[in-house]
C-alpha cells in the first residue's frame, strides 16, 4: 500500500533549544530507520519550506498511522495523507 | 532536478466522445514515451480521483514546462508544480 | 482497511434527461450490490445536499479506486477520500 | 439522529504535562462510556493526524451538544458536525 | 430539531425563461405552504445576494432533507444546514 | 434592520481562570439585558461548538457595532455580520 | 446608512453580443442615475479586474436590496456587502 | 492614486495594558494627522469588527508603504491593499 | 510605479478554433509592443501552467488598468495585481 | 534557472527586541551580499505589508532551498516558490 504524506514543520520559537535539538535529531534517526527497513520509500525537501513530501509504503493505514503518530516531530507538524494507486498509463 | 506534479484531470461533459477518447489514448502513449526516457520518474493514481501525482526529473524548468504543456489532456488539467530538493535526512 | 468516502454529486442542467434517469438507477443497482457483498460499509445521506458520506472496508486501495472510478455518476462527483484505522479509545 | 462529527485535537505545547495526561485519560473514559451506552456508535482514528470520524445516534441536537461541549479535551478540539438522514440507496 | 439553513441560488443563464420563471413560481407556492405550517419558521434574504437565510423546525434530519431535496430550486442551489441548540444565555 | 450574527468564541488557554469565568458571566448578564430591551432577537447555540448564531434588530449600523463591540468576549470572538432584507416568499 | 459593496462581473462568454452590449449600456445609466441621486455615493474600478468597489448610503437594508437586485448586470455578479460604521478616529 | 486598504487589528491578549493604551493613542492621532493632510481620504469601521475600510489618495505606492508600515499598529494589523483606478460610469 | 500582475488564461473549450488562434496572436502582438515600449518590464511562464506572472512599470493605476483591460485574452483571464514599492535591502 | 519567492515575515511578538534587531540587520546583510552576487535578482517591498517579492536565478533547487534556509527570519516566515520558464511573448 502506497501513500504520499506531505509534512510541514512548525516548531514553536520559544521551544527549550535543547529539546529543540534533540528532537530533531531523534527525527533524523527514526525517519533513516524506517527508510533503511523499506517502509519510507522516498523522502524529498520541498524547496524553501520546512516540509517534506514522501512516499510510503507498508500494510496497512494502521502502521502508517503507527509511525506518524510516533515521528518525534509529530506535535509540530500538519500532516497531509494521500492514497496512492497503480496508475494505468504506468510502464 | 526534481519536481512533484500533481495534475487532477476533468473532461467537459460536453466534449466530442470520439475526440476525447483519441486524446486520452494520445495521453498514455506520450506519457509511457516520457517514462521510458526517465524524465518522467514515477507516476501514481490518487485513489478515488481522477488526478495523479508523478515526480519528473528534468533538466530545467524550461523542459518540464515543455513536457507540461504538450500533454494531450493539458487544456482540460489543473496542475499544481512543487520542486524537490534531497532532504537531509534522505539515505 | 477502511476508508471515510464523501461523494458530492453535480449533475450538468444540461444532460440529457433520459441519460441522467437511467445513470441514476445504475448508480443505486450498483452501489447496492457493493452493500451486499460487504465492501460498501455504510452509506449516509447528508441532510439538505446531493451528497452521501460512505465508509468502505475492501482489501486495498487499489479495490476502493476501482469501486470509485466505476460508479455510474463518477464523471459528475467531487470525492474526497480519507484513510481510516483503529481508534485507541474505541470500545 | 444520526451525526457524523470530525474532531481535531491541537494541544497547546505549553500545556502542564500533568494537567495533559489526566485530561486524555478522562477523554477516554468518557468517551467509552458513551459508546457502551450506544449514543457514540463509531469513532475512528484518522490516519496520520490527532482527529478522529465519529457517527453519534443521540435523541436531538441539545443531547448532542452536551456531549461535545463536556469532553475533556473540547476546548483543544476543532469540531465539524454533518447532520445524515437515510440513503434512497441504503440496503 | 432547529436548523439555520443558508441557500445560495444559481440559475444558469441559458435556462429556458419559461422553465425558470415557472420553477421560481413554484418555490414561491411551495416556501409559502411550509411556511404556514410552521416547519419553515424564519427566511430572510441577504441583502445584495440571490440567497437566503432560514431557520426551520422540524422532528428530524429525515424530514429536513426531504424538504430541502424537493426545494424547485434546489438543483441550482449551494444549502449549507447547521444544527442549532438552545444557547445558556437566551432569555 | 435586521443582522445575522455569528460569533466564534476562542478564549486562550492561559487566560486567568478568575477573569474567564468573570467575562463569562458578564457576557450572559448584558446579553440577556439587550435580549430583554428586544434589540438581541434571537440567540442560538450552533452544536458542537464554541459559537452562536444570532439575530439583531437595531436601528443602524452604528448600534450594532457598539453592541457588538462592547461584548465582554468581543477581544476573543471572530464575528461575522450579514443585513438581511424581507424576503419575496415570507408569508 | 452606509455600505461598502464589491461587484465583480462574469459574463458567459457565449451571451448574445447585442443583449451584452445593450445589457452594459443599462447598466452605466442605472448606475449614473443613482450616483446623481447620491444613493451611489462612490464607485471606482479595481485595477486589472472588471469589478468595482462602491459606497453606497441609503435608508436602509432593504433599499440597499432593491438597488444591487435590479442592475441589468446583477445575474452576472458576484456581490459582497460590507456594514460601515463611523470610525472613532475619524476627523 | 487612490488606493483601498482594509485593516484587521488582532493585539495580543497578553500585550502590556499600558502599551497598549498607548499605542492605540498614538494611531489615533497618527490617523487624523493624515486625514487632516489630506492622504487618508476616509476611514470607516466595519461594523461587528476591529476592522477598518480606508481610502488614501497619495503620490505613489512608496508613500503608501510608508504611511501604512509607520502605523503604531501595524505590527498587530493584517493588511490587504487594493489599488483603484476611475470607473467609466462615475459621474 | 511597479506592479506585480499574475494573469491565469482559462479559454472556453467550446471557443471557435479560428476566433482562438487570432487572440492569442493579437496578445502577443500586444504584449510585444508594450514591452518594447518599456511599460511591460518582465513576463515570466509560470512553469507548468497557463499563466504568466509579470511586471509593469507604469505611471498610474490608470494606465495599468487601461493596459490590462485591452489585453485580447483578457475577458478569459484571471488577473491579480500586487503594488511593488522599494526594498530597504535592495542594493 | 529563475524563481519567483514570497516571503512573508511575522515576528511574534513576544521575541527578545535584541534578538530581533540583530536578526534583522543580519538578514539585510546576506540578502544584498546575495544581491551582489547576482543568484538574488530582484526584491521588492509589498507595498502596505511586511513581505517581498524577489526574483533568484540559481543553478538548482538544491541551491535555493540552501539560499531561503538560511535566511536569518526564515524561522518567521511563510514562503512561496513558484518556479519560472521562459515566456513565448518575450522580447
Amino acid at each position: 500500500m502506497l501513500y504520499a504524506v506531505r509534512m510541514q514543520v512548525d516548531i514553536p520559537h520559544d521551544l527549550d533549544p535543547t529539546v529543540r535539538d534533540e528532537t530533531i535529531a531523534r527525527e533524523k534517526a527514526y525517519s533513516q530507520q524506517l527508510q533503511r527497513g523499506g517502509e519510507w520509500a522516498h523522502i524529498w525537501r520541498i524547496a524553501g519550506q520546512y516540509s517534506n513530501l514522501s512516499i510510503f509504503e507498508v500494510e496497512s493505514h494502521e502502521r502508517l498511522h503507527e509511525i506518524l503518530w510516533n515521528l518525534p516531530l509529530f506535535p509540530y507538524m500538519t500532516i497531509e495523507v494521500t492514497p496512492l494507486a497503480t496508475h494505468p498509463s504506468a510502464v
